[in-house]
């Protein structure tokens, strides 16, 4: 048998046991085995409960013990008191990697604290490790394995998430853009969130990680890592505990220390990675990473139907540092022989008049064409309509935005506004390589940070 | 017969003459005539086209002189050089308000400004006011009016929007929370924003108005009409052409002088009203307004299943003048019984390791209502769950929200997250008092400026 590494063993367990596992089954009982049929996993599950035979029409074990083999993955949740043994007895069968769900830790109290110091040097004696306590565990979309009691949704997506809390597993579409692979270090008593990232970001289908963090223990070897990997893939930090309040309850959430929040911004810096300050700004970045080509530049062409957003974008572009791109003259030739003659086209380009006169299609195309080929252009933001279908055929340029993202090496992001803004931008999410933003600010966010993020990683390159 | 005041000529007509109308009507025809049977409009429609005798099975006028009788309201859409002509001949049929919809004037070139000078002189002389040009004009969802051509939905909310361009009326539902009574400035070269604003604001169905503008041409009136008004229903304001870029863009989109932005601060400060640097934070704090009782201080109590939640709320609550609620010792006395006792409840009140054994309805009902009762707690953010039916049955809360948010007389926010999170949003939207925001911080700045607008209120009440 081959050893296997440990980021292997906690990702892609070839076999599981779950110690402590609720007698119920189906809708609602929260049971990690529902689960994991529902994602196919292909590997062996174990379970293990002292009062029950069977459960989810799997056979049940009294203990650890009566494992005939041992196994890759233990996932334990039961009460606190007894998990101090129940790791030893995982170790002893040469479990070497194991899952700690429950609450009530260092997080808590006293005894809390007593109890999990105990559970790591149970693990030490063992040369095992401890994911936890106080976490999902971990999800990986690719191996159709997860170790979470709370229902998640399975998508393939080229997203990494490390993370200190459930609530990034539960809500990771909204708060990250979907998970491919992705881990919650709770409390983080012993594997850590830098262990975490340097396991994901070996990957390679990963285009973003995510990052959610309440403290960083070990600065300088997160920084090591981080900088390493952001060469290559771009990492986005939500680094929470800012404000004292925050940081105090962030101590007795997971029993993280906050740190002093300039030190840890000059820290991010140092390592190449994206703070943002809020959720949205996360799972806009990630989103955007995930499918769209590098921003070169901070020039951007804005192709609009009204000439407000137009202005919304140009403030906001100030603001987060992106400058309006100074066309070629050669550029709009075209699109302006369709333009009423007092109308002359310029960045952002209002192309409204001239489409009542020609077509939605037409005229978006030519336009999207001809700022794509500009050498100034570093990334676009549209601005387009979602109607009902019958008036989406003569006022709609999905497909048109769509089609020229295809081949695009520059970034596109599209606000759509209208009556099927929701659908559109769903329809949009799912295909293309272009990205539906909910806001038009959002979408200049978007484009500051990619372009931000590309100057400094061929900075770093340099080095 | 009575002399109807302005407002109700523009925003009340019981006839309306449309001179250049699309001759197809349907789907993708963009004809107003549609917009107007769609919505139910009872009034009296005249058609002016010179060269077609039908359109959308209505009798049409060669010219506006054909009419037999005036009409309130005329809506004009026809090529530029025509205008001036018209305004002439409507005015002379005794039409008092005029509708001008077309672009290509004082935002547009040299030609288009003695063009729209000319119209302005032409509407003097008849002692008729012009509403744009270059708007979409007016829409009263309560009289079943639009003058639009644009396909706009329909929905008696209890918001007032200003806006100078069509966006704002085509992406209402994203981008103010909706509308129930509008409108679109356009150029403003005669009836101004502020006009419409006292306008607008005389409905006292309306729980509060959204203004977007990209100039204050006359600053002094505002403020006094905005401060009048403000007192009584709140004014959430998005001026636009901050940067010199958008103020330079302002200019030749409607014409605007956008103004030094520190001198529109400070007058929309002595104008009470509320001051959006988003779009979003404008749909957010309008919806808010709209449906939830005030916000009486700035102590806030969140009700949580996540700490790291309630930690990404401290952190924003801090930044924008919010602080947690120290709430009195009886108030958690009975739920506090529910929790593990490891597990000391404070705020944010972590209920999740209570619920886990007590379900979450019961739990999450006693929280609520003890925090709703205590004298410290100015206002509610609510985390909560949004998963399939057969888990929502254990883990929803969304009935006990909605129940409790019935009665309540504090503000109550919800931020959803898991695999049904829109729907139930939008479930939330149509009933109840209680908010859901999409991002946990965007429910921070909602309660901050509903603080905000609520002190400044009553200053200006004491004075």
């Amino acid at each position: 048998m081959q050893t296997q590494g440990l980021d292997s063993l906690f990702l892609k367990p070839r076999s599981v046991v779950f110690v402590g596992v609720p007698r119920k089954s189906g809708p609602g009982a929260l049971n990690p085995v529902d689960n994991l049929r529902r994602w196919g996993y292909e590997g062996k599950v174990h379970l293990v409960h002292p009062h029950v035979r069977e459960i989810a029409g799997l056979p049940v074990l009294k203990g650890v013990s009566g494992l005939n083999d041992s196994a890759d993955l233990a996932v334990i949740s039961t009460p606190r008191e007894t998990v101090p043994l129940i790791v030893d007895q995982c170790g002893a069968k040469g479990i070497r990697a194991l899952i700690v769900t429950n609450q009530g830790f260092a997080e808590a109290d006293g005894r809390g604290r007593e109890l999990q110091d105990a559970m790591v040097e149970a693990a030490r004696r063992h040369n095992a490790r401890i994911l936890g306590p106080n976490t999902l565990g971990v999800s990986n979309a690719f191996e159709r394995f997860n170790s979470s009691f709370m229902p998640l949704e399975r998508e393939e997506v080229p997203i990494g998430l490390i993370c200190q809390s459930g609530v990034f597993f539960v809500g990771s579409k909204q708060l990250v853009g979907g998970m491919g692979i992705a881990v919650d270090v709770g409390n983080a008593c012993d594997v850590s969130a830098v262990d975490c990232l340097e396991w994901v970001a070996k990957d390679s289908r990963l285009k973003a990680i995510a990052v959610h963090m309440e403290g960083i223990p070990d600065g300088r070897r997160f920084v090591e890592v981080a900088r390493r990997i952001s060469s290559r893939v771009p990492i986005v930090v939500l680094k929470t505990g800012r404000s004292p309040e925050g940081a105090r309850a962030a101590a007795s959430h997971s029993g993280a220390l906050a740190g002093e929040d300039k030190v840890v911004d000059v820290a991010m810096q140092n390592a190449g990675v994206i703070r943002v300050d809020e959720t949205q700004d996360m799972v806009d970045l990630v989103r955007a990473f995930s499918r769209l080509p590098p921003m070169r530049g901070n020039k951007v062409a804005i192709v609009t139907l009204t000439g407000a957003g137009g202005i919304i974008l140009l403030d906001q572009m100030r603001r987060w540092g992106l400058e309006p791109a100074r066309l070629a003259e050669s550029t709009l030739k075209q699109v302006q022989q369709l333009a009423p003659e007092w109308m002359p086209l310029s960045n952002p380009i209002d192309i409204w008049p001239a489409l009542m006169k020609h077509g939605m299609r037409k005229v978006y195309r030519m336009t999207l064409r001809d700022v794509l080929r500009d050498p100034e252009v570093s990334g676009v933001i549209c601005v387009a309509l979602a109607l009902e279908p019958a008036e989406q055929a003569s006022l709609g340029a999905l497909e048109v935005i769509r089609d020229s993202s295809e081949k695009a090496e520059k970034p596109i992001v599209v606000w759509f506004y209208g009556s099927r803004r929701e659908e559109t931008a769903r329809q949009f999410q799912e295909s293309g390589r272009a990205l539906a933003v909910p806001s038009l600010e959002r979408g200049v966010r978007v484009l500051a940070r990619m372009a931000q993020y590309e100057s400094r990683r061929q900075t770093l390159a340099m080095r």
